[in-house]
This record gives C-alpha cells, sequence and structure tokens, in this order.
C-alpha cells in the first residue's frame, strides 16, 4: 500500500526535477529519496502524496537508534540533505535559525564563530541534523545543564501531512499565546509534521572548563555527590557521567589505545565536567570543591585535567562505545531511572546475566539525567539471543517504573515496548493527536505506533459530538 | 446554556457533600463553586457534567491577569482549594510531587526547608496555586535563568472533559516515549483538562545571591550589558530587570516610602542578580564583573547591596506596581518582543502617547525573557480611553512582530488579540486539539477562542478519512 505508484513517481519527478529523486537499494531504508530544496517543495510533495494516500518517511542524518527512519512497506523518503542553510545568527537575541537539514556540527561551529554555545552535543554530531535533533528531542552529553533539544527550540515551521505550512519562527523566551503547538512535533520522530526550519536558543559561550574523573566507593556516594556538586558549583555542572567497571575497565584494558588514568579496582567511574566564566577561579574552586568531596569521603580517588589533550583523553574513554562492540554482539539500550532505583535495578539484571555462560553487562550513563545505557550481549555469538535479552531488560523496566526510552526515541524498534512506559490512556491521546494531524496515515506510518493500532483507536477522534 | 440545572446541581451536591458546593454571588466569577477533595472526586464531576453537556470553569488562586477565571455564561467553578497536600519532597531526585491547589508560597517554602529550590517566583505566590501555574504557564523573576513554568514540570496528572484520568507523575528529566502529551496540557488555561497533580523539577538552593542596581545610559548599552552578565556569570544570571525613568522616578519620587539607592535623570535602572554556591567568592566575581561593565562604558552608575535589608529594598522598588495605580487608571500590558526592536517600539508608544494630555506611559520589564510591561494610562480618569489604548499598543506589537502575551496567557481579556501573534494555520490546530479533547467545549468555554470559533473550526476536526 505504501509502494508508490508510477502515476506519483512521475508527478514527483516533475516537481522537483532530476537533483530533486535519488533511487537507490536498501534493506532497510526507502529506495526513492525525494530531496526538496525549499519549504515550498516539501508542502508541493506533502500536497501530491496526500492526494495519492502516498506514505513518506522523513530522513535525517540516519544516526538514529530507534530505526525511526527505516521504511517499513516501500514508503518513499523524504530528505531535507539540500536544505542545510544556516539562515541567521541573531548575537542579539542568541538565536540561530536553520534549515532542518543543518548537519549539528556545522550549526554547533556556526554559534561558536560568534562567540555562542549550541549546548547539544553526542557522538554522531557529524551526520545528525537539527531536523532530526528536533524530531528526536536529541538529549546528550550537556542535557544535566541544559536540557533536551525541546528546552532550545523557540521556533519551528513545519508542514503537515496535507501540505500546510505552518510557521512560527518564534525567537521570544516568553510567549503565551494560545496552545504551544510546537511542542507537538518536537519528539514526534516524523509521525505529526515534516519540520522544516528551527529556531535556536543560543547561549553564552564558556570560558573555562574544567574536568575530572572521580573513583566512587559505593551507589548512594554516587547519588550523594551528583547533589554535593550540583550544589557547590551553582548550575555550571555540565556532565555527570558514570560507568560501572565493566565499562571502564575493558577501554582501558590491558593494550587499549586508552591510558588509564584511574586504576581499576574501583566500583564507579564519574567523569565530571563544569563550564564557567573565569578560568583562574573556576578551576580554584573546582578544586577545592572535590576536595571538600574527598574530605567526606564520597570520592576516594581523583585525576583533575590540565590541559584541553587530558581532557580529551577522558572523554574518549566514555565515548569509545564502539569499543565495546570488540567484546561481541551487545544490545545497546537506552533507559530512565529514578535514582533511588537504580542500584536495585542493576542488581537484578546483572542477576539474570549471570545464569548466561559469556555474558556482556555493560553500563554506563548520564546519571544527571536519570539516563542509563545498558549494553546487554554475548561473547559467544551462537549463544546471542536478541529477544530474551530485549525481555529481560524492558521487563526490569517495566518492574522499577522506568522509561524504555530516554533519549533515542520510539521508532520502529521500541514500538513493542511503548506501554510498558506509557498508560493506555496516554497512548488513547496520542492517537488521537495522531489521526487529527495525519488522517490518511502519510507520515512515517508504523513507527511510534503500528498502522493496525493507528486504525484501531477511535477513542478520541473522530469528535462526533457537536460543541454546544 | 452554560446555566446549571437543578438536576446536575443536584447530583453534584449528592456527590460532593455540603462541603463540597459553596454559592457565591458575583459579577465575574462563577456563582456555584465545586470543591473536590481527590481526583476521583474531580472525575466524577466531569462525568457528571460531560453527560449533562454542563460547562466548568476551573479555578486556581484567581490572580491570572487574562481573566482566564471568570466566568462567561452562568458556568460552574471548579476549585481546587480542598486539594493542597504536598505529597512528597524527593530529596533523592530532587522533585515534589503536590495537589493542583497547593498555594505556590507553600510549595516554595516547602522545597526551601529540604535545602531545595522551587524557581517560580512573582508577585501572586500567597494566593496563586500550582495548578493554576502550570494552566497559565506562568513566568516571573528567574525566567532568565530558570525557564518558565513549563521547564519545571516533569509529570502531570490530568482529568480530562469526560472524566478520563490521564496519570503520569514522571519524576526523569529525560523520557522519550512517544508525544509528550504533558506539554498540551501546560499553558492551555484549563480548557483541555483539569491538573490535579504535579511533578515539578527542584534545584539546589542558591547559598549567595548578589544583587545591584545599575544605571545605563542608553539601551543599545542596556542589550550589550545583558549579554555581557550573561556571558561573565557563567549563566547564574537570575534576573536582570529593567525600569525605565517614569517607573523608577515615579516610585521613588519625593515623599515616597522607598529609599533612592540611584540619582534620577538616568536613561535606565536595571536591577542585576546572581545566585550562586560561594558567598565569599561569587560577591569578589560579581563586584569584578560590574567594574569591568563600568570600565567598558556599559554602566554609568551602580549601588551594590551589603545586606538582606538593602537587597529586599531594591526588589521593593521593582516590584512596587500597585504604587503606579495613584497616578491614575491604567492597563498593565504584557507583552513580548526580540530585543533589538524594542527601542522603537517604545519610542512609537511614546509618540503616540504625547498625543494625549496627562498621559501615564510607564514600561519595565524582564529584559533577558524579552518580556516587557507598558503601563498605558491617563492621569485624568475622564480621558482614560481602554479601547483607544488597548488598539494602540496590540497595533505596534503586531507591527513588531511581538507577542500579545508574554506570561499572562490569553483568558478572556486577550482573545481578541491573538491572532496578532498567531496564523491562521496555528489556531485552526489549537481549535483542532480542543474539539478532540473537549467535543462539547465544557471546559473554560469562551477562553482563548469563543464558542463560536471553536464550532466553526472544522479542518482538522473531525477527521472524516479512514487511515489507510
Amino acid at each position: 500500500m505504501a509502494e508508490p505508484s508510477p502515476e506519483v513517481l512521475a508527478q514527483l519527478r516533475e516537481l522537483l526535477g532530476e537533483k530533486g529523486v535519488r533511487e537507490q537499494s536498501d534493506d532497510y531504508l526507502p529506495n526513492v529519496i525525494l530531496k526538496p530544496s525549499s519549504t515550498d517543495e516539501v508542502a508541493a510533495i506533502l500536497r501530491v502524496c496526500s492526494a495519492a494516500g502516498q506514505a513518506l518517511v522523513p530522513l535525517g542524518g540516519k544516526t538514529g537508534l530507534a530505526s525511526g527512519h527505516f521504511q517499513t512497506d516501500g514508503e518513499l523518503g523524504l530528505s531535507l540533505e539540500r536544505m542545510q542553510a544556516i539562515e541567521e545568527i541573531d548575537t542579539e537575541n542568541r538565536t540561530m535559525t536553520v534549515q532542518a537539514g543543518c548537519i549539528l556540527q556545522n550549526a554547533a561551529e556556526a554559534a561558536e564563530e560568534q562567540d555562542l554555545l549550541l549546548p547539544l552535543d553526542f557522538g554522531a554530531r557529524g551526520s545528525a541534523t537539527i531536523g532530526g535533533n528536533v524530531a528526536t528531542n536529541a538529549g546528550g552529553n550537556m542535557v544535566i545543564r541544559y536540557g533536551m533539544t525541546r528546552d532550545m527550540v523557540l521556533g519551528l515551521e513545519v508542514v503537515l501531512a496535507d501540505g500546510t505550512v505552518v510557521c512560527n519562527l518564534n525567537k521570544m523566551i516568553k510567549n503565551n499565546t494560545g496552545y504551544d503547538i510546537r511542542q507537538w512535533f518536537i519528539g514526534a520522530e516524523g509521525t505529526l509534521g515534516v519540520i522544516t526550519r528551527v529556531v535556536l536558543r543560543l547561549r553564552p559561550q564558556p570560558k573555562s572548563q574544567n574536568t575530572a574523573l572521580l573513583a566512587v566507593d559505593d551507589f548512594p556516594a554516587v547519588a550523594q555527590l551528583l547533589r554535593f556538586l550540583d550544589s557547590r558549583t551553582a548550575g555550571t555542572l555540565s556532565a555527570f557521567e558514570v560507568m560501572w567497571p565493566e565499562f571502564y575497565e575493558y577501554i582501558t584494558r590491558e593494550g587499549s589505545t586508552h591510558q588509564r588514568p584511574l586504576p581499576h579496582g574501583c566500583a564507579h567511574y564519574v567523569l565530571v565536567e563544569t563550564q564557567g566564566a573565569d578560568p583562574v577561579s573556576d578551576s580554584e574552586r573546582f578544586e577545592a570543591v572535590l576536595a571538600e568531596a574527598m574530605a567526606e569521603g564520597l570520592v576516594s580517588d581523583a585525576v583533575l585535567t590540565r590541559s584541553q589533550a587530558e581532557r580529551n583523553a577522558l572523554w574518549e574513554i566514555r565515548d569509545d562505545v564502539l569499543e565495546l562492540f570488540t567484546q561481541g554482539p551487545f544490545i545497546p539500550f537506552d533507559v530512565s531511572l529514578t535514582i533511588e532505583r537504580m542500584q536495585a535495578f542493576i542488581a537484578d539484571i546483572r542477576a539474570a546475566m549471570a545464569a548466561y555462560e559469556d555474558a556482556i553487562c555493560v553500563v554506563f550513563g548520564h546519571l544527571g539525567d536519570g539516563n542509563l545505557h545498558v549494553n546487554l550481549g554475548n561473547r559467544n555469538a551462537e549463544n546471542f539471543d536478541y529477544d530474551a535479552l530485549q525481555t529481560l531488560l524492558y521487563e526490569t523496566v517495566e518492574r522499577y517504573h522506568g522509561s524504555v526510552s530516554a533519549e533515542h526515541g520510539i521508532g520502529l524498534s521500541k514500538r513493542e515496548q511503548l506501554p510498558r512506559s506509557r498508560s493506555p490512556e496516554e497512548l488513547q491521546l496520542m492517537m488521537g493527536l495522531k489521526r487529527m494531524l495525519d488522517p490518511q496515515n502519510i507520515l512515517n506510518p508504523n513507527k511510534i505506533f503500528s498502522a493496525a493500532q493507528i486504525a484501531a483507536a477511535s477513542h478520541y477522534s473522530p469528535a462526533t459530538e457537536t460543541p454546544v
């Protein structure tokens, strides 16, 4: 049903010209990719597709981890790769207006040239697009300080399923004029509209960074250290990344390319960073606060960085997730839990994994945001049981009232897990909005909800009563 | 049509008992107030009302400035004054769970007792409720640092028009599991659901506060000073309040109860404050940064506070908005503009007001958020022309692409102005959601949109197509 007809393809080719359509052969991605060069072209594509009931998958940098960019039934791809312009950096209001196809790293570098910070950063920065970041409400390394992508979006331009352009390139922080519809599209994974332009809030570029790797003896001390540091650094704490030993000790194992800044054998390794405005006094205060944490017994060992090279070396350990794959196949889960439940949650997972020979069980996370990355697998590929691991992990998340997706979204791969974190009432509301905005289900169908679920959802839409 | 029938009233009295219904006589507020004591009772009320098509006005502290709590056609009032419990302060996750009728000041004080900060504060703190704050997305004095109410809400429990309870008391900062439906209800002014419980994110209680009143010679220097301070104070800037001379000089005039910390005759008076973690070094840095601002010519005169009493004295000048009413009748407008447009906007307003004898034109605002409060009136009550002033102000806001409501919402009093700040496409989407969630228009009807507008809105609802 989603497979495009020759007539629709001909119409789209005529609309977009030679440069506007690419064909490829791929098991997962759409085979025909539309490449509009303007919002008007996106709107024209959607008018053609809605008239024909033709489904589309909006594509960003294709770096998502929930398969939200996969095709499910022969849909067309809609890539904004020709809409990469940084239209404006407004230094007065400290905002940036970009086309949605703009690569995150390009946007961040352009802000930095104006001595401003786009406070969004994660591994895929070189290929992820701003549109994709907004559509997935991307998180990353600085959420503890600056929030998720949602918190940076001041204005949006979105094209709806029927081709209507909804444009509100708002730059103002306070704007209480009716419902905040931009929120509907942030994190909706391209299922409610195609994001074409974004106004982002920028921050002052930090003038100082102070980074340390800390050893902490037990989990209650980790939780206490987080509160202690956040309080003592007055909101300048920008990273609090916790690595459990299986992570740190594998990445810095004998023969690895990384240095080993702290010895093995600690219970937790915590990478902390503050971003401030005064290199000299910030550094003094950072050292004093860490000394106090050690005196209070929260930290048992510490390495402070003295140069950008030393700082990079610490972050390279934390960021070297790919190295974990040399152990064997594993699933990189992304979940959230409240802090007081984390220790028991991890203990349960560990106990269950202990039953498997050659099990991989590696945990790290952005603890300040409640976000754990849990990697479960097996050193022996033959014993790697995807379904069993998935069931184990998500059943445990549900039992601890956690979130099945902290920052990666739902897409295709977590769709079956969504009811573990959301109530039937919430799911009904979500599907109601989907049906309202995309009654033919042509925008990224089968993501978040299956087409069958959407068709069966009827409680809130269509509304049959007449308003009084 | 909204007037309750005797049968409905009898049903509600039986449901809620003697303590649950209060009658009053008021020209603006509802005459019959329902006072449920639990979420279950709110749900039961809405089941009765939806079955009867009976409209309701949800009531918070009734401190709103857009008449969102007024009755328009004999609606019932729904007050959560018996639902004030602070259910939990979670010091581990730094969250607070409250019933929506909880008074803001009570919540803030309870957080402070746990050495935590609820970063929401404004004049009506002693009577405004958390539910009302969420329903109006309240702003206030610390938005520049901590954001609006929207930015503090982690979880919500909401009762829909048909009595369905949608409960998600989420405490996690990262939770990308489908559409973020809590955003729909924040700032919706009680038109989409009745908020019954709220989980708020708390912050570390600041250990230091540094406050100063600065004189600045021209508006470009004010804008530059904002950027300078925000950059040099590393995100600890928590207030940047600008008073134009008509404000400061009237409040500190000869014979007023206030001291006059800076002489009259300056172009702008700026109250700045930082909140930090280290009293000694924060104070030193604050002075050094202000000295630098003076050396760079951004600030021409400054008074730093040395005690809480001195700090209070500065804030009392800024907060004494009621004193302005001794001048004569005026309208307190609340609008947003981008910073580069403010100077010309104010010049246009001033020029137009100069045509009136005895005109009042007093401007102040939270400049860091783009938020200006513009007070227009006349010293001679006979010459006070409400409609003319309203037209002047909002036409000018529209011409400068501003927002007709920065933090006060739309309610009843700004309804006609909404199209100046929102496009027809946006308004259609908003009304679509309203019709989906409240098909009979029983929740706070005639607020944000008139009943006639809602009835005429048909583009997105009901959806007639069948999903593919």
